[in-house]
């Protein structure tokens, strides 16, 4: 088959066969079909779109394109999570040692920053000598002793994926949702867990600016997965607003410890809530959500997800006192209030903003081999809702350079929408897609 | 301006700006914007459109890619004449002529032949020694003297559609009107003539399959042409079997010649004289179109297009006996009759498959290097609508080779859809747009 046949044929509506989706995805990451003839594909899918099959077909060429990870040495049902990216997003590192504590084994493979939403490995390097380099022995080790552990995703998982993102990037077709969820769970299935649970996010500082798209998205993801013989289910949250309070690494890393000690954020509690009843119910040791809930609240009150933690940074090299003083934390040499500028009530805060301020005080990476500066960052005092009176504190911002925060500031004055009237903040968990 | 940036306005159904398209095309055309994303963009064009300031802009910035003729040296308005192309198409051996006879100047560059359509060059090759590499001097001095020349197009004119459409041949972006507009009309007013007359086919045998694509091409390129300042109008003829009988290099140039000695096809006649009324037109040398017929019966009658035929080919280096004997073209060596199959109505004549069989034969050019043999061919008996008996003749194939003579028999015996009630064929000049 010719690839300008199959560029003719998704542009007249027409579904690909799997043998046609398969010998594409091959041909591109092979080299032998050209970026000019896929980008004009991924045009025409953006158009077209893709139907539930075709979907499959491609999330799977992908994932068999590289290595595709075997777990089986691991015991218990694997638990996988994702989330498609916020800002204040640091879910995993309360609810990875949640789950532990609770028996579901955590084997994640996790990113790095870029751009505004932080990653993952990022933020856990704010413990000293922490790293996510793991020889798979060690990795699947720590797993079973531990109950977590969370290395740094290898070059070649899904190589398709990577190629074919590259190319959509810059050629305008990355908001199809079919392609959306195709990447992600080509990548999540080459994981090899047993079961995936997604965090969608919707709001201004997500890719789904609406509900709608963000159930679109979750429904074709949690489509694939179950037709690929994984156990997957899909929560939507909100981000019209920072996750938390905290943005910025090492900040984030304290707001995590103060949640698995009882003291985080509601919304941030909620969202970590959300996903762990899933994950409970995926390794089927939760008869139902108020079951869930009460056993993550234990582990809470008894310590035993805060020593998860430790155990798991102490596996990974990382010194693990700041877990249990979080004073130990390098601390940012500058604090600065951000006052409001005028009375009201916080009608919206634009995450990618907020996220951009962090960026601007050194706490993200501009490019991939950008040094990041992790002790920088913002904590929000108001959020969606509150009431604020002029030259009160919106947000205080953490720095190490005078020019740096006063940038900072202005961005995050801007981010803040400040309106007369009250408004209704809506819950932090929107949906369940299961 | 990022090209990136204009894909996403375009995806989203945007129109472009001047400035846009002009950077874009240079962007593209000097090689700083990468084959990926200009396929990106000629999808989504397919899918959106552009409107008519957007393709004149193309056009224009097309245009400009490259040389643009300046004819003013040739005295008179010059008439430029265009066909999109279809089978057994010898129009402008036999109206170039008669404008030249009539006193309005034909400056005309030409292509050679690929595929199942033959070049007007390729068949003036039929006369020995006859070349269409003409300095510029040379040609600007034949069309003082004698009213025609007709030179091969030079690759400097729109370098830019030229490699868009090599790209647009590959990523299945061939198809859309403004597109297909623009690269015509970006090369025809890189040509220079003051005014340019269109002859748009519709058919099984052209690229417009109905008479609706083929009036709103005709409409776009008299629009653009219109809108760059020159006379332009439009005939759109029928492409639904090969125009008159001829089809293959030196058999189509005798036909031509019987036409300018007033025994060619009434088809072909009429397709010249639809064109030639509008070129008469644009020249400002006929009334109306009785008087520009009335004008081109006499220059036939008098056998004075038939001597500038002959007066051009000498100037071109040719030898040009053969225009007033053709029995001195060469000739073919083998001679069958291809017989109808069954008894009734010739309803169609897959024009495509004629231009096929020539190929077959060896009189087109598979390649751009192939070797051409400019005796071969087929001229038809019996055309559409026609009555025929099973085993009378459909067809005779002109060959001299006897494999390639069989295979061409079959191609133009299935190119006959012969049905059992009679039928009236559209006329050959469908419309005129102007």
């Amino acid at each position: 088959m010719r690839m300008y046949d199959l560029i003719v044929k998704k542009k007249h509506g027409e579904a690909l066969t799997t043998e046609e989706i398969r010998s594409m995805v091959k041909g591109f990451t092979d080299g032998e079909i050209p970026d000019y003839q896929m980008a004009a594909m991924m045009m025409a899918v953006c158009f077209r779109g893709m139907n539930e099959a075709e979907t499959l077909d491609l999330t799977l060429a992908m994932r068999d394109s590289g290595e595709v990870i075997d777990l089986a040495a691991i015991k218990g049902v694997k638990v996988d999570k994702h989330s498609t990216g916020g800002v204040g997003d640091k879910t995993s590192l309360a609810l990875a040692p949640i789950m532990a504590a609770l028996g579901v084994p955590v084997a994640k493979m996790s990113g790095r920053g870029l751009g505004h939403t932080g990653g993952t490995i990022d933020k856990l390097e704010s413990f000293p000598g922490f790293t996510a380099e793991l020889a798979k022995d060690a990795f699947v080790c720590n797993v079973n002793e531990i109950g977590m552990a969370i290395a740094a995703q290898t070059a070649d998982l899904a190589p398709a994926d990577k190629k074919l993102y590259a190319l959509r990037d810059v050629t305008g077709t990355v908001d199809e949702i079919s392609l959306i969820a195709s990447s992600i769970m080509s990548k999540k299935l080459a994981c090899g867990a047993d079961a995936i649970v997604l965090d969608v996010k919707t709001g201004n500082g997500a890719f789904m600016k609406s509900v709608e798209d963000a159930r679109k998205l979750a429904r074709t993801m949690v489509s694939i997965g179950q037709l690929a013989g994984k156990h997957t289910a899909a929560v939507i949250t909100d981000m019209d607003q920072p996750l938390g309070y905290a943005v910025g690494n090492s900040l984030e890393v304290i707001e995590a410890i103060e949640t698995l000690t009882g003291n985080g954020p509601k919304d941030f509690k909620e969202v970590v809530f959300a996903l762990g009843t899933l994950m409970l119910q995926a390794a089927g040791k939760a008869r139902d959500e108020a079951d869930a809930r009460a056993q993550m609240e234990r582990v809470i009150a008894d310590g035993s997800a805060q020593k998860k933690l430790a155990a798991f940074v102490a596996a990974q090299g990382g010194d693990f006192a700041p877990v249990f003083n979080t004073d130990l934390f390098p601390k940012a040499g500058i604090k600065r209030n951000v006052p409001a500028r005028q009375s009201g009530y916080v009608h919206r805060i634009l995450a990618e903003q907020i996220g951009s301020a962090c960026m601007a005080l050194g706490g993200g990476r501009e490019t991939k081999v950008s040094e990041i500066d992790l002790a920088v960052g913002i904590i929000l005092q108001k959020k969606n809702a509150d009431e604020v009176r002029r030259g009160e504190t919106l947000a205080v911002i953490y720095g190490n350079d005078e020019e740096k925060v006063e940038a900072a500031s202005k961005i995050v004055q801007a981010a803040y929408e400040i309106g007369q009237q009250p408004i209704k903040q809506r819950p932090v968990v929107i949906e369940y897609i299961n």
